[in-house]
């Protein structure tokens, strides 16, 4: 059964079914007042007595000391992907079309690898600080317990994510393999700065190499004035222990630097002079342009957003109402806006973000959508603080060229298809 | 080595070591501008060349599709209790001395259960809205997929967490065994008032029974206000699907009340005129006073904090610094100030909050201690914005009695003994 409430005029905000945030945003108005939206949702509970499945007849399994999702959702799972003849060496996709929330559970933050997972003995690990400073100094994961920490919720982001979006035809996937190397947790550990006051810094230093204990000995240079502004040294993950792949037992965390820079498994911080020009800032994570020369290092990631629902590989089953879900972040700052269009970008509508808002975080947006059962195309649109706006496809082309596959933060499309199927399209 | 910087003095804010928090809060003058405190932690570089370990000479382990701790984290786990002849009933606590930041990881949320953990499939589960309503209603979990969402980080506390603060004695026990039924989340789903606004609540309605699909039909009587004002129907725990000990896959979330009325395995919302006086709000989750009455409701649960490092297990091994860490919450609202004292109460001082205080959220604080080696006792007073004070164990107890294990948030005392040695004690 389809129940249609009756009571004052849906208020749409854009083209093609977009509905005023104010219907989500007034609390408990949304649909008394909201007279027209074919709810999909509920049946009348007159049809049917309430059935007393197994489930309610018998004890319940017991506790568990770690506990784990339900065997129902095994399907919400990191989609990897290891390239040819580089053991070790790949990513594994969040699946952020499965998700809600601003929290990305440990088990599904993205990762990205270049010689696969170490497994770290914490009690025989070191973090080392040399180079230009006064005093050399090695750390257990005991000292640094005991130096004052802090919490940070930010979002990591492959340099790679979305990458795709530079092939000239539209790429098959889902919002999991086309822009799933995106991820957000609370992140507790020691400020770089309070150990880097400790060995003091010499004024000639001006950037630190950071190497992880991996076998790829994972190296990046980092600006001194990044460290000392706010790089973390994370030893907890949303509230526990890093998780191994995500660089237990301590990684470097530069909040809105792209994930590669935020170097997993830390062993060794040196300050130097200059770059090291490691092969990680060389071989890889450069941005080729389109007058052939190369950007060679590129820090805070650019403002982005994604829809992530309705998004492929989902099938919209009848017309009536939807939300549109997605996520929202910069790396220079807050989300101050999104805007959703459903007819490629002719009109838009600002979206409701989700509280707390939070600088370098993903920003969870919502719309309502009054899909009428035709053709649409799905965009979100992400403002920052700072008034940087996410670009186009075909503007980010323009200015940048398509030779390279690093800091894509275009504009994604859905389209919606007279079937209800949605499609990774470029408009 | 011991390393002690040199440079401007330490500035204590109150007796026993604890020092100013100007020291935590200036960015990289902590060190620098500390002269005096003795640091435990780092040794010279210069001592011993950086061993290469084994796992950074060959490829590490693969991706997983849904990853896991560390397995030299295997002891950070939920500490479970269950009562003898009760199949399935019992706590599992958090063990929140081994964590750090606000959140807690969804394999580690504590939980309640009265006939165990139901193995729900969610296509065969239903929600039921009825009784005094225009429009009963039948919900599957793809029906409130509809629905617009909202996402809300808040703690959950058992009604019981702290109770054994009522005994004559301090019990022996850690901060987890103790305090450990606390957890904060990341909740995402329906609000509740939406879902009520379309089945049409009839004006005489002023309750909500709530009952869950567990073996134990656990029911619980709601008001609709609170139903209305800011309850969810959560289907998201931390990003993911809400998991099997939490309540999959939907959970009623009413943020600040305790946690028994957040109906785990949610399968049935009757609204009625009056409460139902259901098993579990009249032979348990009540307060016996010492007048011989009793308190049958007892609704936003009250402003309370506890340290958990230093914490009883844990033995500190030398003189020096150390930071007190804890976690503070309030139903009623914001986390206003905490103060430590480190001289069971004689004197205080504001402990950092961190960034961003919630309402009705967990919020860490944290405390920079000087300890001298000798005698000492760790208390926390959290105040919420509400200008609620926690009360001290005496002044509690002089109010209420001893006769119930409900709603303790009395002051936790940890003592800390010559040897370091951490114990639970009444100050």
């Amino acid at each position: 059964m389809t129940s249609v409430p009756t009571g004052g005029p849906v208020e749409f905000a854009a083209g093609n079914g977009l509905i005023h945030r104010r219907h989500l945003l007034s609390q408990g108005a949304f649909l008394a007042g909201a007279g027209g939206i074919a709810w999909l949702a509920p049946t009348s509970a007159d049809a049917e007595p309430l059935a007393v499945p197994q489930w309610s007849k018998e004890p319940g399994l017991p506790f568990l000391g770690y506990g784990q999702p339900s065997r129902f959702e095994a399907n919400v799972k990191r989609v990897t992907f290891n390239p040819p003849n580089e053991p070790g060496s790949g990513v594994a996709f969040t699946p952020i079309q499965q998700l809600d929330g601003m929290i990305t559970p440990n088990g599904l933050h993205f990762e990205r690898s270049h010689s696969g997972i170490p497994d770290i003995d914490p009690d025989a690990h070191r973090l080392v600080i040399h180079g230009l400073v006064k005093r050399p100094l090695v750390f257990t994961l005991d000292a640094l317990a005991h130096y004052p920490m802090e919490s940070r919720i930010t979002f990591l982001e492959c340099g790679g994510n979305g990458g795709q979006l530079y092939r000239p035809q539209p790429a098959a996937g889902t919002a999991q393999t086309l822009q799933g190397l995106i991820s957000c947790a609370e992140w507790t550990g020691v400020r770089l700065s309070t150990l880097l006051d400790e060995a003091g810094a010499d004024p000639r230093a001006q950037w630190v190499l950071a190497e992880g204990a991996d076998a790829a000995s994972m190296s990046r240079s980092i600006p001194i004035a990044k460290a000392m502004k706010d790089a973390i040294i994370a030893l907890y993950q949303n509230g526990e222990r890093v998780r191994p792949s995500n660089g237990y037992p301590m990684r470097l965390l530069l909040p809105g630097y792209e994930g590669n820079m935020n170097v997993k498994w830390l062993r060794r911080l040196k300050l130097v002079e200059a770059p090291l020009m490691a092969r990680d800032e060389t071989s890889h994570y450069t941005m080729l342009l389109k007058n052939g020369k190369a950007w060679q290092f590129y820090f805070p990631q650019d403002v982005k957003s994604v829809v992530v629902r309705p998004s492929p590989g989902q099938t919209m089953r009848a017309a009536g109402f939807y939300e549109i879900s997605g996520l929202a972040w910069s790396g220079k700052g807050r989300i101050a806006k999104v805007e959703i269009s459903a007819d490629a970008g002719k009109s838009w509508a600002l979206a409701v973000l989700q509280e707390p808002v939070l600088p370098v975080a993903v920003t969870r947006f919502r719309m309502a959508w009054q899909w009428d059962g035709g053709p649409a195309t799905l965009q979100s649109r992400a403002t920052d603080e700072a008034g940087n706006v996410q670009p186009t496809r075909d503007r980010l082309i323009a200015e940048r060229g398509d030779k390279t596959f690093y800091h894509c933060n275009a504009i994604t499309s859905w389209g919606v298809g007279q079937n209800g199927e949605v499609k990774h399209v470029y408009a």
